[in-house]
């Protein structure tokens, strides 16, 4: 940590920083310059970045320092994630999910291939998630995706069909082969949702809901989880890290768009996510362009985006009547167009020198 | 709700919006202009507004209409919250909280009087919370604040003091007579929470935690409810109405600042939340400055607008030493600051027609 | 324009808001409905919808009557840009500009090629110019960018060689056979940099400059016209309206990142620009990765992503040794990086159907 | 400015570091930590901090460094602001304006006097202007604001009288003494808007029209320089620096709402601008209501709230009817509304230990 002081300071200023840095076991090193004196911390983490070695260094001194009289400004130099970091773990993550349908029964979410999660965006009955699931797999979706514990903005909204949407799922894994995502919304419901998902999925609103992220990170399970919708990386690396944390290593990141002042669209999808968090993170980041857009004719071209800049992953919703869905039928593609995407994604994925995992 | 099609739309466009409504049970109005053709939707809605009247409407179904070809846009005629609305409870929810140090032994927040809750960020130790406790009772505070369940950004910071900062917070209230307001973050502690505060607190992170809200409002306890960061007016309402709709009406709104590109602040406090949330709704509309700021330097004048602005009470971090706290000590008032700021806040509730209750 | 009463609205309310229309010139149809009255709004636009129609009619109509008591709110149905949208001009614009060193000499943006703009960000001196076309253009760019006139955050920035540079430009056209293009900042130089650019630039923070839109709408050079930073769609195509409307018809949009709350990139490139203007509007739309991302290292993958999403052509800075530039050597890539990226963007460009055009 | 290398940094990423620096006739001090090595950069500003000293140091070199191979980020020390901060100018700067009303004929703007600027957003008419104008020099304004040239988001839109509004605003100065402050949109007018305003104003869109804040700088009229709608505040203050830096010393900042997520009000009002920008700099800052929440059901309290967090005036839109305005009527007060907020704001100066000046 570094502490910037301001032209205006004394030598009691300084003094000053120097006592609340003894009092936590710190040291300071002063530095003078014409205009400016720096005060660099020594102490408080381990050469091996461990977290358990931040024990006794309080989080939030930081902001303590900086509200001093006469000190400018504080300078975090080390990231407060580790477990997430792609400095302290250069190789990629890549996390297996087992799934009948393809060969070796193992998809890979992380490495070479790029992978195709479809299906509705809530599980409403028996016919419309097999005829999903059925097609979705047909075209080469490797994972199912849909939802039986749903958030809804409105308190008078459609929440999903519970555990008897779980038993579709699974219903559905067995007659396709395919590994199954979904959400699970509160701690008490993980080891439910366990019984019947391959992969947990965290929401945006739930990406800092402490007590699930401990949960799931106690769980044996991988989990997706999404960026909250006004969340920078570091947030979303440090929600990571609470799974990761908890002994949970298979976590997934989703970009799904970001809340700003443009309303055209329902959130503004960060393609620069998929590169970005490759540069800061080695875990895997896939891609969710029906949240992230929020219109049906928007998931194409940003599905083919995603794929071009790193997803390992698309999570995309599929219905076969979306005029009459539940929830979200604006941004769900029908079984047509999600056929008509697929040869494009495999053309973009080839480009770019990966290939789209079939089954 | 108003289904506006495109310059382009066929017949046929037209009469596939209109078997969409038939099939929710709904009839629609045509109207053909010049350059636009329109449709009214009818039905759907009972008179009353009764939130039960809305059971066979999917609320979706705008979403579902804007994505079929050549409709330019859907229109929301009705707001989608009704027991939080201004428009259907014109007059202003009053809610009452027992506290021993003042006269009749209830504190009304909502109504002419304004209302000062103060206290640490966070439980440390019962000489800190007491240390705090009588030097804000002193001053005139009412309500005292102190977390027990804290969220912390990251997995290394520190949590609370759980059931025993409530313990502790109890003793407070016993020794000073003021009432409790404290965080409850997950469904199954809003019980044990409920045991020790007059007031239940929900977190920004906290406001579409569903589960949550439901437990809440299943409770009889008095709740504010905090806007989420990145949460419009619309959506806050909404979360409201989760409590609201499960029946207890003591819903407490607190505006703590929205996330913007801004950073030079923690947050952007948007005091037009005060008068906004008058004109939409009746529930009482309460100010966080400490977390809306992030600064010390900036309570005391971001207290002052929100009296000037409407604000029904005020939520402020006191520390006896910031300077050690071990949580948010960057915004937290020493107490000197807090009791320059009280005669001001007077002084600006006088001049707004309203009076600062001290007990 | 549709306006819709408040549940609380009078007759009197209503009779009030029809005697504004009428002052207008217009005439209100009422339709009541159980829970709320609608107002449908009739004439101001003629059939054709060409903006002299509008000549009447009050822009800002839809606001007064929105401030007027119990109204609830007021729908505009009609778009506010004519000229720009697709709705009027179903085909797509080709704009044409001269280049020697294609086939036929004649560049075209918004067909089917992808054409690549490529250059320093600022030009700097005749070597680091010259060095910089002579190996853009070896790599396939055939339009070569570079700023004579710089806007500068700060006053104590360079603010670009002026004029000298607009003929270092013009001389690396005589030599490379490229078409130029150069920002140009205020309405009395449209005439001068005119001169010697083929393409004139409108930088983020001038896009809503008005007189010089006007002026860059008088001229017959094709123009580039950048998002600000914080505009919505709705802004900028009325921006493109400005230039239109003045007789210039060959406006290309471009789009350089938005500002949010993310502060790890300078910029968050809104990618869903790509798909989503082509469908409001028949403008050809490119893409700035240097300014959208601020980062060397996101530049390619965000150039791959612009064109699997749909851009028409990129606009990238190189720099032949980017630690020593002037200006936004950050974000420039090496020739060398520029190297790799070009056969990465053939892939993709072939992936969706499309060629980049090399000349 | 302090570079902080990656863990991962060799010596050679070192070496190339300190080589950049030495190429700007720097020099680097080394600071070895367990997990991070730290560059502090010495020379490049002189004691004084007078803007010539930074002549030869390139004011992107930090982001040139942050590029680099194994650079983790790059930190600036000093304000890149020096004529707009209060470090360098402690003393709080007060802008004189003449105004025949008053007593002395010179209203002071930053002093202990809170100062009301109002009148119709746009002069319409020499009716309007002058009931306008009477009316609120009635109630005890002293500055006659009124646009002749006004941005308009549409080319469709009303644009202003130009120099016939002018005319009429010195009119209005003759008659009732009252000072002029109206908006220049382009350098090649701030000669001729000079001619009849006492104060010329920089509107949002060109915050950053860089020729014109030059050209504003050499001229002799104190100036108000709104806060571009996404703009910072070192953004905001590199603007100021603009035209202090020509020599014009009487510059006036203006907070008038930023662009956020939040649609129900045009802008949101950064309220904390306020006390905030009096911490940074020593400049008046003054609040324009009208703009910054767009509706004038909030204008009264957004008002009251801006002088209890500290604003030195106030900037007021008023329309003897503004059902008819043909620019803004939505938020502009009728001359009973403003009538209804004097005495109020009389009230909440006089809380904060101010006075509303009125002549």
């Amino acid at each position: 940590m570094i502490v910037i002081m301001k032209a205006a300071s004394s030598d009691s200023d300084i003094a000053h920083v120097m006592k609340i840095l003894e009092n936590q076991g710190l040291s300071g090193h002063l530095s003078r310059g014409v205009e400016r004196t720096v005060i660099g911390v020594l102490g408080g983490v381990t050469p091996n970045g461990a977290p358990g070695s931040l024990g006794g260094l309080n989080p939030t001194l930081g902001e303590t320092l900086e509200a001093l009289p006469n000190v400018e400004s504080v300078i975090r130099v080390s990231k407060p994630y580790k477990l997430a970091s792609r400095e302290f773990h250069p190789e990629n993550t890549i996390v297996e999910v087992s799934a009948a349908c393809v060969e070796g029964g193992v998809v890979r979410i992380g490495g070479k291939e790029v992978v195709m999660m479809a299906g509705p965006c809530t599980v409403e009955s028996e016919k419309q998630l097999m005829t999903t699931a059925e097609a979705v797999r047909k075209q080469g979706a490797v994972i199912l995706r849909g939802g039986a514990f749903k958030p809804s903005t409105s308190p008078y909204g459609f929440r999903g069909l519970g555990e008897e949407g779980l038993k579709l799922l699974a219903k559905a894994r067995d007659e396709f082969g395919m590994a199954i995502i979904t959400e699970v919304m509160t701690p008490t419901d993980v080891a439910m949702v366990s019984e019947y998902a391959d992969i947990l999925q965290i929401g945006t609103r739930n990406m800092q809901n402490y007590m699930l992220l401990d949960e799931v990170g106690r769980s044996n399970r991988p989990a997706v989880l999404k960026r909250g919708m006004s969340s920078t990386f570091e947030e979303w690396l440090l929600a990571a890290e609470y799974i990761l944390s908890q002994g949970n290593r298979n976590v997934i990141l989703c970009e799904r768009g970001i809340r700003t002042f443009e309303k055209t669209t329902r959130n503004t999808m960060d393609i620069s996510a998929f590169p970005l968090t490759k540069i800061l993170s080695h875990l895997p980041i896939i891609s969710d362009p029906s949240q992230g857009t929020g219109r049906r004719d928007l998931v194409g071209p940003m599905s083919l985006a995603s794929v071009a800049a790193g997803a390992d992953a698309l999570l995309i919703e599929v219905h076969p009547n979306p005029d009459e869905a539940l929830k979200d039928g604006a941004q769900s593609l029908t079984i047509e167009q999600f056929s008509t995407l697929m040869p494009q994604l495999h053309a973009v994925a080839n480009a770019v020198g990966r290939t789209l995992i079939t089954g």
